[in-house]
């Protein structure tokens, strides 16, 4: 990553592309169900009927899937090219009923429920043994790739671990073999001493601007006690998940209002054990620069806002008490 | 890569955002030399005034530059971080004089001149011990990161070779030492043997859909014979190339009209021998669709458009006489 500070900006120097929700008719409010593939898990419905009003959190197939989840893989060559077929699942998480609310928006008890969903769906689809890896990520703003404005996030289930995930599993790998220590543990043992690019913290989790973003405003959410699977995480730890990155989110949205952003959950391949190397994390991205020619060619990215000064920017707003 | 053929898309099923030139005040236009950094080189100029109008072609340093030329490269640690010094160059290549003018619309004398000025450049900067590797690029079109209109493509020149470039030629090594083979002498084979994805060719090059494409209506354009370095290119092959390129860059605007697009320049690094198992080639990657949370996360691109559709669709243009 190339910090250019010739280029160097501060939150007010970007165009912001603002995405502000407008309303109009939208397949995941209450009332549409029916619209949507049948649910695969709702929270809040007193009912017991799926696939109606009452729910406050729903999750439902993706109508217009990457992959499907019927079939086998068949992995086959095609002279020097490998194909297989494309098993896996997407679902939609429909984070709230309202359309108009946002995580920075949100309440504590209606972001909460976010999370446990991430760990429902996890837990479930590892039952699944054609599945290998689920990504879990949120796509905020039509810049960022939403389709839709109403507050979802998305999950893909995969036969394959991605290689860059698998890369960056190698790398830590790599780093606990020569230290016997976590190279995320490390980091925030660090970021803790340098208190430079400490967005907010909380007992149980820190936000940081990562020493080489690739993104400008990029923040790393990480637990603070050692844990390689997100599934893992024990009551007090949702609870306190959901205040920081609530934090996060309504620290973000005040220096960036309504920014597009993506973020993604970084955690362990499933069926793996407890991991000593590895380190659970969600990555947020804003959208403020263009992956363009240089970027897709070196897989370097220029970043004109150095993340000791995005994290001073973040860290010094003041939040309205919660 | 995964082909979502249940998002199949062609060219019209795409909303393109159209990226016609729009004139107004243009630091790159003739009569503003003064307004760009002194020009490096320039091609077509009867007088011996440099900046100065007159000119065919000509190569300025960027005015916001990511890396600066001057300094050490000063490797050093900040705990468990690397830092190093931003060295580098970065330069702006005029292609044109004229403002209006594309690459699918410019004559085959003036496109010579772009690839003869990347070579000019990258035999230039490899006189520098301190950089390893040029990237060459081109982004057209606003929503693929151009800020300036006028046609330009792009140079960086490097203190390291980038990671994505690195792993790349070190696939090509893996199977140059399993097979004996260059992977891309072997894929020209194929694909001219299978006859699904190639674009268009002629006796010195080829341009096809490759197998995994990130990208709908993603293109490579390669040399037919081996070659590692692109400074390498003979007289007959400058001309072929030309020829080939225009070809291509006119089925893509008539496919898909004013669509913006990246393309980046792959070649073996500076100061490398002429290597066995690499192969130069152009990648050519039109902005249709989105990079979001979940290729952020994975490294994998969900791409509406298999490539053999892309292909097809790209080689049954008909173009007019040139």
């Amino acid at each position: 990553m190339i910090i250019a500070k010739e280029r160097g900006k501060r939150p007010y120097d970007f165009v912001i592309e603002q995405d502000k929700t407008k309303g109009g008719y939208c397949p995941l409010c209450p009332g549409h169900e029916q619209n949507t593939p049948p649910e695969i898990l709702a929270y809040g419905r007193s009912s017991d009927m799926p696939n109606t009003p009452g729910w406050k959190l729903r999750v439902v197939p993706n109508k217009y899937p990457a992959l499907v989840i019927e079939g086998e893989l068949d992995k086959r060559g095609e002279g020097i090219y490998d194909k297989m077929n494309g098993i896996g699942a997407h679902e939609v998480i429909v984070e709230t009923p309202d359309h108009y609310e946002t995580l920075p928006t949100m309440e504590y008890e209606q972001m909460g429920l976010i999370f446990r969903a991430y760990r429902d769906r996890m837990v479930d689809l590892a039952r699944d043994s054609r599945f290998k890896f689920v990504m879990i990520f949120k796509n905020y703003g039509r810049s960022a790739g939403a389709s839709l404005e109403h507050s979802h996030s998305q999950l893909i289930a995969l036969p394959v671990v991605p290689h860059r995930i698998q890369e960056e599993i190698n790398g830590c790998l790599r780093y606990f073999d020569y230290k016997d220590r976590c190279v995320f543990c490390d980091i925030i043992r660090q970021e803790r001493s340098q208190n430079m690019r400490i967005v907010c913290e909380n007992s149980e989790f820190i936000t940081i601007c990562p020493f080489a973003p690739r993104a400008p405003f990029e923040m790393w959410v990480l637990p603070k006690r050692h844990q390689s699977q997100f599934v893992s995480m024990d009551e007090r730890q949702f609870e306190m998940l959901t205040y920081l990155f609530s934090e996060t989110m309504r620290r973000l949205n005040n220096a960036l209002p309504f920014v597009s952003y993506n973020y993604m959950l970084h955690t362990a391949p499933l069926h793996s054990s407890s991991l000593e190397h590895f380190h659970w994390h969600i990555e947020i991205m804003p959208k403020l620069t263009m992956i363009a020619g240089f970027e897709w060619g070196t897989g370097f990215y220029i970043n004109p806002t150095p993340p000791e000064e995005a994290a001073r920017f973040l860290r010094e707003i003041e939040l309205d008490e919660y």
